[in-house]
């Protein structure tokens, strides 16, 4: 948290997991019981964020490994400075769609970059702030080998990550299935607490498990308990 | 030269101070005696480079300084990787209007970012290379105590870093003072030789001084001595 009073609650997974469908609905309920919060999504949330955001996703520019790694940490330092600081520091609970969790799988684990130097990259931009809780969202096997990527491009034009080939989306959702171990976390301090979520099932119960592990973990979650 | 069998030539130094120009006709008598060559610049150099620079440089948002300096580590990732790299492997002499000690200069020095993470996120983009020789161009104190930067706002708009403060742009140019003493170069292997050249005089005497040099460091660059 960073030394602020809210909490910063993280939604990651691989593509098509259904995490910003659930985010969304999380955040609906937080508003329905008057509870001070903000959602966000990486990239982007800044106006350099949104243009580094378009850069990555949409350009039809080249955009090497390493290049890519820099990129999302850029728009990462400048959502922490200018949004995730001044609303933690005003007490909100900020519902983040991605994170640091999000490099380590896509940049780390799906382009095989060194995971120190990507680390220590982070650390500039992160500017100290660990996540309350994270949750994974993941899909068991019987949606197939490439996760949600499939549910991800039907459901509009594929952006440059999402058309990265099935090898690459494979390591993405390995490298996911290994940060909820308890000895991964425990070299990884930087990323908070880590709970995976099953997200098989409809969208109600797939939420229903989120608000209990949110009720349980972030104290202004509690009322997401019952009112579902 | 990160196993290039080119030569990786730097030219450094705070706004104003020359280097473009010098650069330029160190690449106009190369080409004049064929020696196999080209220009580089930073931020930019590539499509993805150019988005770049826009935004660091010119794009009305705002930019935190971890954001700024993982922006310079992305333009340079896919430099080295689409261009540095292909031309260092054909043999080429490649003449770069700034790397990585304008980092150190402008985002440690200027910025007051942290060394230690800003070094290893560009251990990232440079993926190893390492320059054949760094001019760093440095004025003297008649120039005044902003160095060239009364010299560099004259001949343009300024952009969002020439608009930095008077205190920032003392700290970039005390940088560039430091990096040229032999214990800061012992310390800072990645940034390879290192030495000033007075930039102090006409164009053709500063000119004069920079082939001198070339001239010894670098073979192809043999070829300047004499020429001009």
């Amino acid at each position: 948290m960073g030394g602020g009073r809210g909490w910063l609650v993280v939604f990651e997974g691989g593509e098509g997991v259904g995490k910003s469908t659930q985010l969304a609905l999380v955040a609906e309920r937080l508003a329905a019981a008057a509870v001070p919060h903000r959602i966000c999504r990486e990239p982007g949330g800044t106006p350099l964020g949104d243009r580094v955001r378009e850069l990555l996703l949409h350009a039809d520019v080249a955009v090497a490994p390493a290049a890519e790694a820099a990129l999302f940490a850029a728009s990462r330092a400048q959502l922490v400075a200018d949004v995730l600081q001044p609303a933690l520091a005003a007490g909100e609970v900020v519902l983040l769609d991605r994170f640091l969790l999000s490099t380590y799988a896509y940049q780390v684990g799906g382009r095989g970059l060194p995971e120190g130097p990507v680390r220590e990259a982070n650390r500039l931009a992160t500017d100290g702030i660990v996540p309350d809780l994270t949750l994974v969202l993941t899909l068991g096997p019987s949606t197939g080998p490439d996760g949600g990527l499939t549910r991800a491009t039907t459901r509009g034009p594929a952006d440059r990550i999402e058309r990265a080939d099935a090898g690459f989306h494979a390591r993405v959702a390995e490298a996911f299935r290994t940060f909820t171990a308890a000895a991964w976390q425990a070299t990884h301090p930087e990323c908070g607490p880590i709970i995976a979520i099953d997200a098989d099932g409809s969208v109600a119960t797939v939420q229903a498990r989120i608000a209990e592990r949110l009720a349980a973990a972030i104290p202004p979650c509690r009322a997401l308990v019952g009112t579902a």
